[in-house]
């Protein structure tokens, strides 16, 4: 297409929302111009559907739950009044939580004030504040976050050293709506034992974020941790960052949660809107769509021209996968759905992989985010008329006009600023997005029931380590092969597991379970000391 | 497959390389085991070739340059001695160099040491340090390392604001190749500028790791920077992490950088191994291969459970798609090769995209990393018998399984122990399997054409923005649309180009370019002021 033919296009399809400061051009789609009649039936359907489920009807059918992350930024719309009070409620909890810490009425046990937090959380609790925080964060911020999402003793000895004496004015925030996820359980546990080894009572530097009756909440109960703040089972834990989830740890960094609430409602506002042209969420599931022929069958590649946004990519990458990628579609058929996401920013990824983009196979589109910056100040002349963000800026069109020329596809969202606004909307287009998409192949994006075979499966595996250490303290010192060992408990089957369990266990706890070499190494034997 | 084949395959395929300490296991990739025997031939084929290249074939004919990264951990095997020389040489002053910041017989202006090492790089020359410096960083490190790795003035503003009053302890290493990058050379510029509104002196804080003869290098002298250190054209940006790019910053960090030689240096003897099953970098690239039937059809997943492994999913990322996204093959016919590759660390990622993996389309395989951790202090007990790191193990053990049970193909690459000398093997594992595949599918792995066209479409906006900036200061204070301008400098099809530039000035430079809106927004112009 040449230039004047896609400036017509770029203006009959840009899609400009002044509410939300955003611009959706998908104008370097190869869409063709039949599809907005040929689904316009389905895609009135999704969008009824959506309304139907802010409406509270159970759009998680084997969960029995409601999916309700968007009354979260317009509780009125909320089906019950007590689902209103417990949203606002929980707002207002935060928003005084974190004022009472940043004017110290809240302290940590030995006084001076909390200027550190450490939020203990994993996928859905992390990725969402990750990201805004990062997005959002200034040099001034009244405390700096840090995280610690993994089951790493290692990962978390290294974060706890960098905090070191720092330790006794963290807060750290333990978010897990079900209470009780292990990574997270795990990491809790550890984090407690440092503080306890600092001299320090962890309750008095811990608060909860979690649902009612969960084990978490009982813990914290129990140990009279500062705070607790409800979770609720209609909110996802990768619709979460506008629930206590994310709001907390923002608002404890000093971000303005009330805006970043109001560019979330004013998103779902503008995405409520029947006419595709004039609904960016619909729009983008609509692309998703037909690029990927209803199969996800092009990778979605996501590049923000800004360094802040770089973990956008990881967030988009939960959301859109987790909730799109299923194995029987809610008539049961066997499908195998589901849409692959990554991606970190421009320009620098362009030195990783826009060679293999442009020149390898076109299995792909890619989602540009330029954003617009209004300081000039802050932009130094680097050449004759040229400044950084010049270049930033010449990087994300350039790129653009070069997949273009190469037949490749691409979205552009443009933000006007990068605000608590702006975020909160962001995320919420692409909650929305997801929420259609899911409905035009008739999916439930609100379970997550592969994970369940994922979890249970390491459960087996810990089974039995336990079933092995208790053989090795049965017969002290007697030696066992894998096989041997795998025969004497009645699993002669799974004796690769029994291998790998043994070599895990002899060399993470050395001084209780001894692996014995023979001179070439080839039959190893393995002992309780 | 039961449990005991598996345990069979295994064992048959396992592939375990006591000098570098790594354990590569592909029993769980669905390869026929006719494989070996019919690619026999092309695979030593490869494995020549990558000899040949060793010996200083021009491998990069259209480059006309030899690809000697190999020679940077084995001098001895480099085609002259001049090479030999030079590479020993770097080596030396890079060691003696950080020696000297690090006893602060080299000072900053103001005395009291350089705690602080700040990276100027993108792509190659960032990519492989962080990665490095990310999996071997302590808290007692002599020296911190930060990055900055793009032309974001706000992410650049960000970090300079972290680094405040430590700018005066702080040493600046800027890394380009060529000496001509323009992310680089404006981050540069931005961070001079910062030095120089603090009162410093930037060239008693710099360092240059560039080739003789680049801009950068003349800049460097004239400027009178602490110290240059030489890059040379025989080593690729991606390849460049055991060259002076990635061993200044790993030597300043304080990480032995004599180890990550070593294991690099001990993985290439291995990985030339003629028996492809001893060999893991042909196990690696046949398995590739193979499960992409020579086409990169499935995405490349990589999972190390390890936090501090998290980067390796990034540099493996460029490292692979740089080198295999390629239009043409070595014949010239279009190919349009490439591989794509994504991840970050488990288990984190299992609650971000494992839903997908099991139950989503089968259109990938995982490469999981596991590590031996033989901390045993370290690892607090969780549950009965159970500790944090038997779960990180779990999970990995657990995930492997249930790919398995869902039909979906894995390898498993473990790690004794994470050291420089492993670090160091890993990368040159994977450089090798890059170079070995590329010989399969028949590409040239040390070039990226396209890369260019991306840089040429920018320079070409740059350009149309210096002609709108004079066509409008030429006419001051007068105001034009969009489709006027373009008509008036004669570029009238490239009218979408001139609204997104006069839209991008007139945001970031709002105090030169005026932009004028009709009450109902839609018809937009521009002026000069």
């Amino acid at each position: 297409m040449n230039r004047l033919d896609l400036w017509k296009r770029y203006k009959k399809y840009v899609c400009r929302v002044p509410s939300i400061g955003l611009t959706l051009d998908v104008s370097r789609m190869h869409f063709d111009e039949t599809l907005f009649e040929s689904m316009s039936v389905p895609l009135a359907r999704a969008i009824e559907a959506m309304a139907e489920l802010e409406a509270g009807a159970i759009a998680n059918p084997d969960e029995n739950r409601m999916v309700g992350h968007y009354w979260l930024r317009a509780p009125q719309l909320a089906p019950s009044e007590e689902t209103r009070t417990k949203i606002t409620d929980t707002i207002a909890a935060v928003k005084n939580f974190a004022t009472s810490v940043h004017t110290e009425d809240i302290e940590p046990q030995r006084g001076g004030g909390f200027y550190v937090v450490l939020v203990i959380g994993i996928g859905g609790s992390a990725l969402g504040s990750q990201f805004v925080g990062d997005a959002l964060g200034t040099v001034e911020d009244p405390m700096i976050v840090r995280f610690l999402d993994n089951t790493d003793p290692d990962g978390i000895d290294r974060a706890l050293g960098e905090l070191d004496e720092t330790l006794e004015q963290t807060l750290t925030v333990v978010v897990s709506k079900s209470g009780s996820t292990k990574e997270t359980r795990n990491v809790m546990l550890e984090v407690k034992h440092a503080y306890e080894q600092a001299g320090l009572d962890f309750g008095k530097h811990a608060v909860a974020v979690t649902a009612e009756g969960s084990d978490l909440h009982a813990l914290a109960t129990k140990d009279k941790w500062l705070r607790t703040f409800a979770m609720w089972d209609f909110v996802g834990g990768r619709t979460s960052v506008t629930s206590a989830a994310g709001l907390l740890p923002a608002a404890l960094q000093g971000i303005d949660i009330d805006d970043f609430l109001a560019g979330a409602q004013a998103c779902d506002q503008a995405t409520r809107h029947q006419d595709v042209l004039q609904n960016p969420a619909a729009l983008l599931a609509l692309m998703w769509y037909d690029v990927g022929r209803g199969r996800g069958e092009r990778n979605m590649v996501i590049l923000p021209y800004r360094d802040r946004l770089a973990l956008l990519g990881r967030y988009a990458q939960q959301l859109v996968m987790e909730s799109l990628g299923k194995q029987e579609d809610r008539s049961g058929r066997v499908v195998h759905q589901g849409l692959t996401v990554f991606g970190n920013k421009g320009s620098t990824d362009q030195h990783v992989y826009l060679q293999q983009l442009l020149d390898g196979p076109d299995d792909f589109f890619v989602t540009l985010i330029n954003t617009r910056f209004d300081r000039e100040d802050h932009s130094l002349f680097v050449e004759d008329d040229v400044t950084t963000e010049d270049y930033l800026h010449a990087f994300f069109l350039g790129t653009r006009d070069a997949l273009e020329q190469k037949g490749r596809q691409s979205i552009t969202i443009t933000l006007d600023k990068v605000t608590p606004h702006a975020v909160g909307a962001l995320i919420a287009l692409f909650e929305r997005a997801v929420g259609l998409y899911a409905e035009l192949i008739n999916v439930n994006a609100y379970h997550q029931p592969a994970v369940k075979s994922g979890k249970s499966a390491a459960s087996d595996i810990l089974d039995l380590q336990r079933l092995i250490l208790k053989h090795l303290r049965d017969n002290l010192r007697q030696v066992f092969h894998a096989d041997e060992l795998a025969a004497a408990i009645h699993l002669s089957d799974d004796v690769e597991r029994v291998q790998h369990l043994l070599d895990h266990l002899s060399t993470s706890r050395p001084d209780t379970v001894e692996r014995i070499e023979t001179p070439s190494g080839t039959h190893l034997t393995y002992r309780h000391r």
